[in-house]
């Protein structure tokens, strides 16, 4: 089977040989050819160059066996055309010039169109595909709803998320405007991802541990639900990761993807068993474990397999993004022992 | 019944006439009184002198009718006469000098005598509990080993941890001796607090949540319990308190201590099942709700009271600690607010 038929058959729980493997911000700064390109380009113009964002999207699967390629770009992409304008400082990350506070805020922005706005990622889209020639898997992407309105209310990265909380509770209507306006936005962008050739996408909500399941189930859960029903109609694998969830993963059964991502503060096993063995499950390694020895690599990545066991519908990850310092030789040692250990596990 | 005696009887899972409610970091830069006191000193003047100390712990219970002071301090201060030097910036936090790196660090660090080294804490409590006269209780506290190492190995606050992590995993006996030393200096920390008058510890591992639930029962769990088992000579309740740990409540039912707290991340009532009801719960209100107007305070407060209905050893907090903008009057809305829903409906 080819890697992407591997990668494809888990998220739809069918048997495979053995355990797909991506990795949560497998192009990145740790990846020597990537900061070579970096230095050449700012961060928006390496996402918003089609022929740079394929660049960089390919670098770690030319490195290491990976089963699927993700798609160099950011979330926060399709918030300009929505009127949200951003730049990225090097070291504080993105901030948002124009921060939306008030309903006049949220009542100025508007839906983009996907291709006319964003375009430049379908372009890059068609580019990996072509390249990867189905050999590979390629996963697009977007930010969740709730993780694109603090991005949006915050103004930037935020520790307590006291404002877009305040919006959250006090201003009901605004917030749901503004979700809606996400939302809408999202589909939209993830629609034209799919239609471009990506063969699954996955909605990343790295924010949604800041909130209580209550909230959650009320007001994050129902825009979530919205944007993987209207992707039914393609056909594809769509998947969810949020980190900080292992207290309403029960909620999570109740989320209209493929598979759920979970983070390493839970044992896989038991994530399952709860989100719904209905569901495909991805991850789950602490990504700081790559900057340990081997054998503890090896130990903690076989711990996961040895959780999951032989049941289909498991795609290996990490909980989280890989980091920026992370040991090249010990991304490629997971990737193989992976490979190596499930295929054993699988035929035993 | 006085409010000590309704907070003592709560954490004995005895029947009580209303819920008691103390609050993480109730003293601290949202009063204004605080402020005052600290443009006098430094931080680490405010923690070291008693007289101050002992002030600024009973400012918040001038204000509202909290059923227990907890003791101003921070979970750093055992560290210095350990031979881990360290200041405190208004910006970045804590900042440790000469962080803990090599075999060499952890052999050269000593287990203080805790009267000799940190007896200015036995001081204070021994001022406040005058001032308490035993109608409100007092809270003794410490850091939690893992919390405290991770300060230790990092030099101050983190985002990966990955120096403690590389420590833990790949000097697994050189991490068991500074763990061991740790715990040895928390025992002694902690006994004197309880001798010298508090009526209860909080044992808080604000940095837990950064490990597996492997890692958690094998590398921090074993340290845990031995303060606990050490503590149980003295009669007196103890409280574990760590955020992110939803993952592994299942664990915590292993912890010897006569409380947990739990962060706002899960339904408290789900929690408690899983931690057991042969221990007391604590909390777990999200700190921002204070920052939203008090019909919204109002409901996600009840909603805690009614998840966990009449049955007694509820002690009411937040998942985590006050922020230092957040207003006055929503303090002390809560405060009345649960003592009044949670009387109404322990009656009913």
């Amino acid at each position: 089977m080819k890697p992407r038929d591997v990668f494809l058959a888990s998220l739809k729980i069918e048997e495979a040989p053995y355990t797909p493997i991506w990795l949560m911000r497998q192009a990145g700064r740790y990846l020597p050819e990537y900061r070579q390109v970096r230095g050449k380009y700012s961060f928006l113009e390496m996402c918003r160059l089609p022929e740079v964002a394929a660049e960089i999207t390919l670098q770690p699967l030319r490195r290491f066996e990976l089963d699927a390629a993700i798609l160099f770009s950011d979330i926060l992409i399709p918030l300009p055309p929505m009127g949200i304008n951003l730049d990225f400082y090097e070291s504080k990350g993105p901030v948002i010039e124009n921060p939306v506070r008030s309903t006049a805020d949220i009542e100025r922005l508007r839906v983009p169109d996907p291709y006319e706005d964003t375009g430049f990622v379908a372009e890059a889209i068609k580019l990996i595909k072509n390249e990867l020639k189905n050999e590979r898997a390629l996963i697009g992407f977007a930010g969740a709803p709730f993780t694109l309105a603090s991005y949006a209310v915050e103004g930037g990265h935020s520790k307590n998320y006291i404002k877009v909380k305040q919006l959250m509770w006090n201003e009901p209507e605004a917030f749901q405007t503004l979700m809606d306006k996400i939302t809408e936005t999202i589909i939209g962008y993830l629609s034209m991802q799919l239609e471009a050739g990506a063969d699954a996408v996955q909605l990343f909500d790295s924010w949604i541990g800041a909130l209580s399941p209550k909230d959650f189930e009320q007001l994050a859960l129902p825009f979530i639900n919205k944007i993987f029903k209207a992707l039914k109609k393609y056909g594809k694998p769509t998947i969810y990761f949020g980190t900080m969830t292992s207290g309403f993963l029960n909620l999570l059964a109740g989320v209209e993807s493929t598979a759920i991502g979970v983070d390493w503060r839970i044992n896989i096993g038991e994530a399952w068993n709860t989100v719904g063995h209905d569901k495909a499950i991805q991850g789950n390694l602490d990504p700081v474990v790559l900057y340990a020895e081997k054998e503890v690599i090896r130990a903690k990545a076989e711990d996961i397999l040895l959780q999951v066991g032989k049941r289909p519908g498991h795609i290996f990850n990490l909980g989280h993004g890989l980091t920026p310092e992370t040991p090249i030789d010990s991304v490629k040692f997971l990737v193989d022992f992976v490979h190596d250990r499930s295929s054993e596990i699988k035929k035993a």
